[in-house]
């Protein structure tokens, strides 16, 4: 397992909002990281489709764990700010997001995620986001 | 009962993900929408801080309600995009969020949101959000 | 004259963008800041309407200047993130903006800002907006 | 000429702000957008790097050209909602201007921009932006 991959693992193993909606980490390379989400009734809209919420989480926490694998050493990684658009609904039995580092700082990093929603081995892109992330020196 | 509390009962009921995470609907008048939800040890962050995508899923669909009380009849209301902003950690028993349109529309309505922590009786403004919301005719 | 008076001239003067559009400072107190614009047929769209990348410098500029009368002495403001949401055209013959700090911060600042349009002595909300701002020690 | 760049050309033309900023079309096809501008002292902050508002103006209406060249015939946008994030400080002759659809609609298009900073030759990405654009129907 790679030092980047072992992060992200003990970021999503950490965070209980991630285990219960049951968002998974896959990889993480060079600022670059996936998470994968099996799609279940309680996370959908009245609609159907899956909740907007849900994928904001998703996303919000996949560029968190981003920015943190490119942060100084001993930084930790807070949102500031998340914007997110919603393309399309939502349909299917899984959502992938994938989530940069646009810019790296030590004080703000900015971010960027995608999400798509697989339905029998079709991807979709449903969600594209955005993120401001605050720097703050760990307290020692 | 008011029609408009009625209609957020509805809105709140159909929609799985509001009924996982617990956010219930408190009162609905003339445009504004208030929700409570109860701060369970599955809705935080590794820290102990509620998960920036608890209050995004909960202001997302407070607004969503905010905007659909004020919608023509027959037009349905999606979330094109949605920010928010992470001003202090959110610690506490319940979090309040209270959602209100600030130019309805035909085509597209604005909406803002803010969303308190609740500790021992002490209320603390944690988020900040606004969306831009889509309206489409209702298929019959 | 208030000290924050006189911040807000030197901000407001010693940037060339500014003195260019022709955006001027009124009253800041308090962390309020209030600026205002006369339209100018350079000012506008197409349509006849004042662009909307006018009224977004508009409201950086006062909600930047909001941030530095509340920032800790010997550190500089930057914009990291700026939003802005169009409500409705913007027609008249002058525009005023009020900007202010929701959230100051060592490290990061929240502010919002709304910009009105004036016709024949009537205000109409045309613009909200909404910044992370970005706080940096001055090089001494 | 081909039909994108005429159509381009017009809605740049017929723009004051856009002429008197000094922002030029360079190119357009399938809905991606080019734009320049000649950096001049006062497009300037009080700190000698151009100045946000300009930036957030020239991506705006080269996101909206680029969504109005895959509108369908007969609408028109306006942008409903515009975010951007500033990299890095812009310093240079020139600013460059890349937007594109990410999601094009018949009532809502989505759109993204990057604007690069060209100083002796050499470019930096200075601003992220993206836009949500209203369509609305042309009265005939």
């Amino acid at each position: 397992m790679t030092p980047e991959l072992d992060l992200l693992r003990r970021i999503f193993a950490g965070a209980p909002f991630m285990a219960d909606l049951g968002v998974e980490p896959v990889s993480a390379a060079d600022g670059e990281v996936h998470t994968v989400l099996k799609v279940a009734p309680r996370h959908l809209q009245h609609t159907g489709v899956v909740h907007a919420g849900v994928m904001a989480a998703m996303a919000d926490h996949t560029m968190g764990a981003a920015a943190q694998s490119l942060a100084p050493a001993g930084h930790w990684v807070l949102t500031a700010e998340l914007k997110t658009s919603l393309l399309r609904s939502a349909l299917g039995e899984r959502l992938l997001c994938r989530a940069w580092v646009i810019k790296p700082g030590r004080t703000v990093s900015f971010t960027e995620a995608e999400v798509h929603a697989e339905a029998a081995g079709q991807r979709t892109l449903v969600m594209k986001a955005s993120a401001t992330m605050a720097l703050t020196k760990a307290k020692s």
